[in-house]
């Protein structure tokens, strides 16, 4: 989180989403749905359990500092978490606190549900992304333009097509995350990934432990297989590189030479008062730019895993991801700030295509199939 | 292609499915199914196409120097191909060569029968690897084994538990793949992404190239929404994820102190003739090492795509590619070779437990529910 | 700033230096050292340039939250705050605040104190290091100890040379640190990078406004120019993998079976009370393999950077090379607790050698030129 | 190598110098250097020597497939190619060859001598590059252009100030390579890296292999120490990124509805006869964008070393090196090509500026100090 940076990224909504505050609470509503999950297999008893819970909620609304602080011994936050959980929960329940789980069950668990979360809040930005996107391909069904390849003028396409062009590849990038979100896990395997600690009831635990936080369960121990982190990565980077694509475009055509589409917030320069920049594209691109190097250090994770738990690549992805989520979900939001007020310039468009392409786009066929694009698009994703 | 490095990282195979050769066959197979798909929407007549495809037949085996040397003014191999094709084909057929289209519909197209032959290749390794963790998973249902975390000594666990995880990530990895594989599109919208120069047939044309060549049809123009590229290289840089981490396990297992684990051939030292390094394991490993770094040049290249056709970036995704179905494809060759032969040291492993943590593994529940997890990934991948 | 994470990861003291309020006070230095060095040039008089100062630094030690609020609109919090000096500055100094300035050369030069000022902390913890590595080198200079080669027992070698070694990895990254901090620069173009605002004086006030701020003068405008920022990534990049390579080093030794190595204050288990994880070890890791993808965009927005200031690009590299500072002094801060409390057990050295090599070493030529390569180090480093 | 991709990119020239062959010289330079310094330090005799040089001649000129083919199952080169210089040598000198190294030694130290040719290519090109600047910035010292920030005109600047920034740049890379190449090390140190095989003469013997082969005396054993080749990883990405700046402009200069360059030898289109594209740069651009990932893997590599010499992160660093090397150089042969040619359109940048800017640049202050940008460029790097 920083108050300077995140409102300039666009980035301030989903930083909550995956603050120190909601990483608490996270961890809590693991260690809760665990007891929760234990008593279900007749491990715990119900008030045990209700001990636990209750000593969850108190210290999942706790300030995170102290986990922090007395976390970078254990070089984790679960170890002190449990700790004070079982301080919280009295003697009697203490011991069935986190009752056969590892702390990476708890963090691992904890890592979906921020990421869930965050996700949700990713989401309604590519929505409304592509919701702006259809207005658009729509209204410029008709609006002939200048298509260009490698950055020269080539032959003449539609806005509209533009238009459904980016809203495609955003809606790919929403169904990509939204399928994935669906499929996120609970990870429980104890100390060493055999879920022991449940013994004979570890399959039955870990269904009620995933049915209780809304997540799937893996019917897999994913400790040191990190498939799951690796593809929640690649679908933010590749969601990130959707919003990079459109971006790159809107920054292209609001070029001063080229005027066909101006951002209605423009920035201003603190040099220049004639400039008119379009500073939510410009601040999106640089938030798309950030994710491929998180994804490579996702994926550099991964292939590194020691054993029964990584000593080190684990530890290495937990910030990667939240930043991942931090800079995708900025980008969109700051592409969706450009998209929504985005000023088309249709004369303009139609002046440089007569001027430069120096060929009258008269009948149907000079734009092909463009309104077909576009039609095909907002049937799809209309409405 | 290196007659030097490819064997000593695996990648003959897969180099061979990807080369020079392999580009200029896929290129002209491209042409030859463009030329059919036209005379099917009735846009050429079939001498025509014939003469087209026997040109493409003719073309697409010869030495490929001639395309790099005449596409460096172009930018591309495919400009000179359609010169060459429309020398080929003869006066009457040369207008009709690579009617309606643009170089990147031919590029972008043969890039994926290029994938889709080197992902056959590819996955053929990584199906066989999983037979080999069943086998092992199977073998050692009952070989206990310390389970390490951080690097440290843990709790008990089985080499069958061990083996089914790693067999689980590959086979993640290999169903990803496969089905990813099954989606791989043509490319096909001509100068502007409009189908203009099909029109009214456009999607008839890309119906009938799909078809032709055995691809999907994507309903879409991708020139510079290249969300399909990143998922196959999102996809690669998984996979070859999963070989990093099986073969770091076992270059940890065979560790001299531990020695649970050898590989049959292990490799020799020009100094030492007492060692007995776990090469292919250790080969395997650099190849997924080098996969993350490549996912994100495809990941960069998909987020600056500008306009319709990308003024570097697509020129910047084709080598990444091509390198990333290399390295994915020599590590899970070379993480085979490991496996293949893996010695797994059943005493060794009983004496480390016994010794190390000092705690009988007797009972059932030490374990856990390892068993279980054989059983369950036995059923999933045997066979 | 992350009161969760940074102390788990030994981020704390480098986070603050490169904080909100570490920004704002650096972009309010800059603002004022800009009037002072344009009063040097005679561009504003006396008791202008003291009331822009004033303002500067009663802002500079505002909250940084009203910047970051009213940044978005602008992309970058420089404008905001230029207009909140003006304010501040009464309307007579209004028009002398940021003379002739453009908002990146405030920011960019901002960058250079923030970096500067975190380098100081980041090379106390490499000094600190190496000071333990020559310690170490010198106690072990006889502790004779298996070379390890594809982590399997090669030859003798002596923990001194091994502790040598990693000081001169980490004397290596901070000489390096040390002379590009020496070299860092102030920006200063103007609107166009043309110094157009200060002429016939630019050469004088960035002259001045570097001796002002104690940064060197680049004599250059490197507004797109970004390979100053990129050289800075990369040392901190090469640094936290010298930190990275020790710690890997020390996660290896201290494996159980090995146990050559012990962290003093070793990590619990919140599953396993007999574990000793080397926690401290194991963070630096995950930070060094943070680096290398934050250095991947940093390089690719330098790579990027269009025109006279990027529209994008340069936004892209603000975080990353925070983060980079970050991950980089979080990593040797961690090294330095691990390394500083390490526990070694040269009688498991000796036994390890006895028992695997099979080779009594007993003559000085066994060890070769170890006991050279530590008197080497030690009179490099030492005192 | 590839002959169907090398001239697209420009990567011909330095994809030789970089190739199998050079490879095996390179090796058996480096085995025949060592031969010649155990002469030197008295361990083998003058007959011996010159045998074991004899046989490296004669097999640095062989075919490479047999070195591959049979260094898979030692994972490296340097194991048969010691076994099949042992037989060239004959049965006398069998014995001394590769006296007292490891295979490290060697590979490394070839390593550096490919490395040291391929920066000999692609200095040429950047200094042939920094020339076009002086000429370009010379020429336009006077063309009053408009300054372009986050892609909107802004404030008046000259095409000779762009010029002389970009040459700068180039420049700047040119002498970071020049002064690193000219620091280029041998590696030598044995099995574990303690010159265990030379002893007492380990220090004698490495100064004479270093000078042999004219590379820098380590002065240390970097068998697992990698800052050497992460600073040459990172210098080679540093210029891809210089490269990628300038190739950058061009392409933006170069728009239809721009102008202001064009070049030379544009490309043409397989679609659009009226098509102008900026090829050369296009492709540039292209190379550039390659550099960040595989800076990354070797950063990565060099965090991972493990103790003496690396399971894998080692071997990971090969490929990605010579690929360095390789994108690096041909993006600035391409480079050079665009820049050669570059025709810059004076009157195309006076009248956008006449246009957009609406504000007649007449007097000397409006391009401020560009003009004595240029003359201080041109002072530098001129001649």
């Amino acid at each position: 989180m920083s108050a300077l940076w995140d409102p300039i990224f666009g980035r301030s909504a989903v930083a909550s989403a995956t603050d120190d505050r909601a990483w608490i609470r996270s961890l809590c509503q693991a260690e809760a749905a665990l007891s929760v999950a234990c008593e279900a297999a007749g491990l715990i008893d119900h008030t045990t359990a209700n001990s636990i819970v209750d000593a969850c909620t108190q210290l999942g609304n706790s300030e995170p500092a102290w986990l922090g602080a007395q976390g970078a011994a254990d070089g984790n936050p679960v170890n002190p978490l449990v700790r004070a959980l079982r301080a919280a929960a009295g003697p009697q329940a203490a011991a069935s606190v986190h009752l056969g789980a590892t702390s990476q069950d708890i963090l691992d668990t904890a890592s979906m549900l921020v990421s869930r979360a965050a996700i949700e809040v990713i989401l309604r930005q590519f929505e409304a992304c592509v919701r702006v996107c259809v207005r658009l391909a729509a209204d410029h069904r008709d609006s002939v333009m200048t298509g260009r390849t490698l950055l020269q003028q080539a032959v003449p396409t539609t806005f509209g097509a533009v238009a459904a062009g980016w809203g495609e590849g955003l809606g790919r990038s929403a169904a990509r995350l939204r399928a994935l979100s669906g499929h996120l896990c609970v990870q429980l395997g104890g100390a060493a990934g055999t879920l022991a600690g449940w013994y004979p009831h570890g399959a039955e635990v870990r269904a009620a432990f995933a049915a209780e936080l809304g997540l799937a369960d893996p019917a897999a121990v994913w400790h040191s297989e990190r498939s799951r982190v690796a593809e929640l990565a690649a679908a933010l980077g590749i969601a990130a590189a959707s919003v990079g694509k459109v971006a790159t475009d809107i920054v292209l055509l609001a070029q001063g030479e080229i005027g066909e589409v101006a951002e209605s917030a423009a920035g201003t320069s603190s040099a220049m008062a004639h400039k008119h920049n379009p500073i939510a594209a410009v601040t999106a691109r640089a938030g798309a730019l950030q994710a491929p190097g998180l994804v490579s250090t996702v994926l550099i994770a991964a292939a590194s895993a020691e054993l029964q738990r990584g000593a080190g690549p684990w530890h290495a992805e937990w910030q990667p991801l939240i930043e991942l989520l931090v800079v995708t979900g900025g980008a969109v939001e700051r592409l969706h700030v450009s998209l929504d007020g985005l000023q088309v310039d249709r004369a303009a468009m139609a002046s440089t295509l007569a001027t430069l392409i120096n060929a009258p786009v008269g009948s149907a066929a000079d734009t092909g199939h463009a309104r077909d694009l576009v039609d095909a698009f907002c049937k799809e994703y209309g409405r």
